[in-house]
């Protein structure tokens, strides 16, 4: 049996614990959708505030130079690259996941002209799929997606250009073997382009020693950079060089302010860049990324991993009537920072808990996602969720003859 | 003559004159580069710290529908189409004007499938050049270039696919006649992409009139949305059913929260967006628009033209032995809301402009570009620009023996 009181004492003994105080959480909130939109650092009223009234209002156009917004997508990426395993140089913050994966598989493709096939699998976020389906159909290529379970490692061959994955899935939490995969893939010659938009700030990565040759993320979820913060993108240094994106404007230039009429790629990941960046976004995304200083990922891992298992041990222990079925992975070296949760209720379900304070999120048809942002959720607030949806499931009827009424969680 | 208390009067009796009262100006500075980044509206500090703290910080991920944020990309876009003279449905705020180019051209070359030329001005903002190279060379299509000066309708012909222009002239401030130009497209069967960044918010525009396919343009320009402000995308709704672009991503999926692995397009201009808006740089950009509040385009272009025309008759009047070659048009209908200035040590006169308060830009190699923003800028400015001007080249020896030193301006 696992109590409130043990889970307090949890707390009391937590490494992380004083990581909480850099983020505003409402008051009786538990909230455990920072995979969906990370909460708001402290820091970041008085920071957005210094950039919009003395840098624009006070010294206007002057701050591309003098406040250095210029450099601002190279600057961000390289606090950023530590939390990718990343040297520097090698990462720049810039435009929408979306649009970073356009630049990076079009660039990948270049590179693997000779080859016809992007594999990816059927149940990746699907704006990666759209991506993937907008560009391979304009370049005679072809999108191959694998089923839900199977092994896509076992799918690559020598027609593969290019293998694109999500590390965590969006709905599962069920998580990618990076080092493992990319291997497989470069085996058959084929380039990996690895989304991390549910593992940067909750996993440790380490893009450089697995030999990832091009990843991107976004900036929203576990870093804590605001509604629709500019996300990430990732070249390795070995592939800078022939690194063309058939996305290129002025921010890639090597010399923008020439005016140059010929594009002229710069050196290095500026190439990933493209138009002008909002500096607002991305000043609200530093801030969030400076919530990990001072951070080991591997403690982040290691809460990450104790709070997900102590939400399932207790969601078993205290609401194991209740009809769900937990479909995220139990192993730990599969599973990402949240649990996935079916419940053929589960859109009502989640209405009800967040009426109760604990947001977490759907995603259709039947899934409640719990994601466990480890820098500011506490053990206590695992009990409290579980709570909450108990309390859901015994004011309302959401048990399902299909799962049993008294089925235990599985 | 003209003098300062002429200039002041002009002032006590300008309609636009209260709007200053809409934008923080730092006291001493005139400031003539609000083509390049239009200072801070007021209400942008609490509008942008009301997002932060209560929508971001207290309602968390439920402000996507609470506040709406799902949908800011076309309700900023309706709240900008009538300053574009377009009807609803037909503007979205997205991404940068780079992307959103690449967007439209995209999609207009696969409307043209037939055709193998994009014609373009070798004067072109570079930027808009660089998406059409990367573009037109994976595509089989050739970008054509007219030179400085030489008439780009004459260099329609039934090859053209697209004619891709920017109305105002970055350097220059020369201006298109859109209306005139793209009728010549239309009669070869080409479709027109107009960059509206110079224009927006100091040019009348009519879109639908004058038949406009496609246009794209920036926020942080005269619209007044802060740095790197998201831009907008115009597409014409006679368009839409056929739009679309090869950059597709989930925020243009007609059920984006369907998470369905298939891309099936929104219908109308929800088609031009791709990634997740982001949405701190989107609040700040709404208030910009809101700067036009109640303000008729027609008083702003003939405030444009009257600040413009002042400029080059007081810089003739008491600056016309500085060696300074004015090379924007003089015909009213022909310029924008910008004076262009040649001189020798432009980039060196600038500076010390600057530091007499004096905000105005440099484009390599010679230019002084001074952009008059008829919501902010007063006629007494326009004198105490000149001034400044008349000082440095007094205090400093840059005239140069090859305009001769009592030359005047021309």
């Amino acid at each position: 049996m696992i109590t409130r009181e043990q889970l307090a004492e949890r707390d009391a003994g937590d490494v992380l614990a004083a990581v909480r105080e850099r983020f505003f959480i409402p008051t009786g909130i538990v909230y455990l959708d920072g995979n969906s939109l990370g909460p708001m650092p402290r820091a970041v009223p008085a920071h957005v505030r210094e950039i919009i009234e003395t840098q624009w209002g006070e010294d206007l156009i002057t701050s591309w130079n003098r406040h250095d917004w210029v450099n601002m997508p190279l600057r961000l990426g390289d606090k950023l690259a530590p939390l990718l395993g990343a040297a520097p140089g090698q990462v720049a913050i810039a435009d929408s996941t979306s649009v970073n994966l356009f630049k990076v598989l079009s660039a990948a493709l270049a590179m693997r002209a000779g080859r016809s096939v992007v594999l990816s699998e059927a149940g990746n976020f699907p704006t990666d799929l759209y991506v993937a389906r907008g560009l391979t159909a304009h370049c005679d290529c072809t999108l191959k997606l694998t089923a839900d379970g199977e092994d896509v490692a076992a799918a690559l061959d020598e027609d593969t250009a290019v293998l694109l994955l999500t590390q965590v899935d969006f709905r599962s939490g069920a998580m990618h073997d990076i080092a493992r995969v990319s291997k497989a893939a470069h085996a058959v010659g084929a380039l990996v382009i690895w989304d991390l938009a549910h593992s940067a700030g909750a996993v440790p990565l380490q893009l450089d020693a697995w030999q990832v040759d091009l990843a991107i993320g976004c900036g929203y979820k576990y870093l804590n950079g605001g509604p629709g913060a500019p996300a990430f993108v990732y070249v390795n240094q070995a592939l800078q060089a022939r690194f063309q994106p058939l996305l290129q404007g002025w921010f890639a230039h090597a010399r923008p302010f020439d005016f140059d009429p010929d594009f002229h790629a710069a050196d290095g990941i500026r190439r990933a860049l493209c138009g002008t960046p909002p500096v607002l976004s991305m000043a609200a995304l530093e801030v969030g990324l400076d919530t990990f200083a001072g951070v080991d990922m591997a403690q982040v891992r290691e809460k990450s991993l104790a709070l997900s298992d102590v939400f399932m041990q207790v969601l078993q222990q205290e609401c194991g009537d209740c009809g769900m079925q937990i479909i995220s992975p139990r192993e730990p070296d599969k599973r990402g920072s949240q649990v996935a949760v079916k419940h053929p209720h589960a859109y009502a379900a989640m209405q009800a808990l967040i009426e109760r304070g604990v947001i977490g999120d759907f995603r259709s048809p039947d899934i409640m996602r719990f994601g466990f942002g480890p820098l500011y959720i506490r053990f206590v607030d695992v009990w409290d969720a579980v709570a909450a949806l108990r309390d859901v499931f015994t004011a309302h009827s959401y048990a399902d003859p299909k799962y049993g009424v008294r089925a235990k969680v599985t």
